[in-house]
């Protein structure tokens, strides 16, 4: 879960099959060597019947599951965009680094079952990466919609979160449960706290953003390039 | 996905460990022979910290995931407790075999997006099942709250549904990207448009509606014992 390699060459179209993390799942995935990491760049496809993007937490568990389980990867990078709150501080373009994750759309009003539901984790721990690059550090905050309601907005609030996504913490989740080092690098596409429907916001500044966080996870692979774990 | 048969016994907890579906994931696996057929049940299991049933959307996407990929069912029967509408006809202790399912909680209003957040299926469709047996149709939507927001019921109403559940269309997700057979059977706990919280009325009526799903899906496997998939 990193971009590809800068030396990568396109696939041929016949080659790309072969790389469905498992047979009859979307989910694709490329892979190759870059200044001595081995790099599985996986993403969840598309849905085979809309031709959409799998988004969501579901695929993202799916394939981060299976990617574990066949991958055995020793970090996973989960680099996507995200909703800013500009009253956290938060400008369209930034890089996160989310220091927590929790979900905001899972209310489950029974002892014990409710902080089930919101999922509160404490990601893997990486100052050496936050001293050395120009990233910004927040709490992330993942529900299955793009717009957010006033049931999202109240739990977001008290997740304390500075941007939104809608994958995080369900990769979260799944990497917990095998002891996956996991961080999450987040670039701001639309402010949930600005003036524009997140939607329009959203694909308007996509493939601007898109392109900060392609240098930023280009950045964190190079960092990590060399190191051990336990050295991030 | 259905009852541990009549001639189990319970199993040692030494076990127990022994049937995880994966080491390392909470999920339980009983299995067993009961009149001919092969059972596999399996459930998601506990949270390893914090101890409460591994409900919602996301676990039961991944135990469907890898019980598909480990025990390659013929039919899937997702059994398990909904809130039900009474202005549909539901009432506490009616049984459902769901005919479509669909999300609530998955928003995402970008033309075909918005369909795939939503995510409708057609279930399995067992014309004798629903002859021979004592059940009642409807269409189940399903989200990862126990509550329900007012944009949560503006989307059940949109999905025409009649029970509510937190797993169907995650689990029919899954079974459908791998083209198994998937039923479900849900039992109604508390009544959504009634005048009860929700959390109180579903822990009140859990041990008597689980015996009335108990006694649903118990029916359900013996009418498949000695039948193919297509005679259902």
């Amino acid at each position: 879960m990193a971009p590809p390699s800068d030396d990568s060459v396109p696939l041929p179209a016949a080659a790309i099959s072969k790389l469905l993390v498992v047979i009859g799942a979307p989910w694709i995935r490329y892979h190759g060597d870059y200044k001595g990491l081995h790099i599985d760049l996986v993403w969840p496809g598309k849905d085979p019947v809309l031709g959409v993007d799998c988004v969501g937490t579901v695929s993202a568990a799916l394939v981060t599951y299976a990617s574990i389980q066949s991958l055995e990867p020793d970090l996973i990078i989960n680099a996507g965009t995200a909703g800013g709150f500009k009253a956290k501080g938060a400008g369209i373009g930034d890089v996160y680094l989310a220091s927590d994750v929790a979900f905001h759309d899972r209310r489950i009003p029974i002892p014990v079952f409710d902080m089930y539901g919101i999922g509160t984790r404490k990601t893997f721990a990486t100052p050496n990466i936050l001293k050395e690059l120009n990233l910004k550090v927040g709490k992330l905050s993942t529900g299955d919609s793009l717009d957010m309601s006033p049931h999202d907005e109240s739990a977001i609030l008290n997740n304390d979160a500075t941007v939104k996504d809608m994958e995080g913490a369900a990769v979260a989740y799944v990497a917990d449960m095998f002891s996956t080092p996991a961080i999450f690098v987040k670039a701001v596409t639309d402010i949930v706290d600005g003036e524009k429907p997140t939607a329009e916001e959203f694909l308007q500044n996509l493939v601007a953003v898109a392109a900060a966080l392609d240098k930023a996870v280009t950045e964190v692979v190079d960092f990590i390039s060399g190191k051990c774990i336990s050295d991030l």
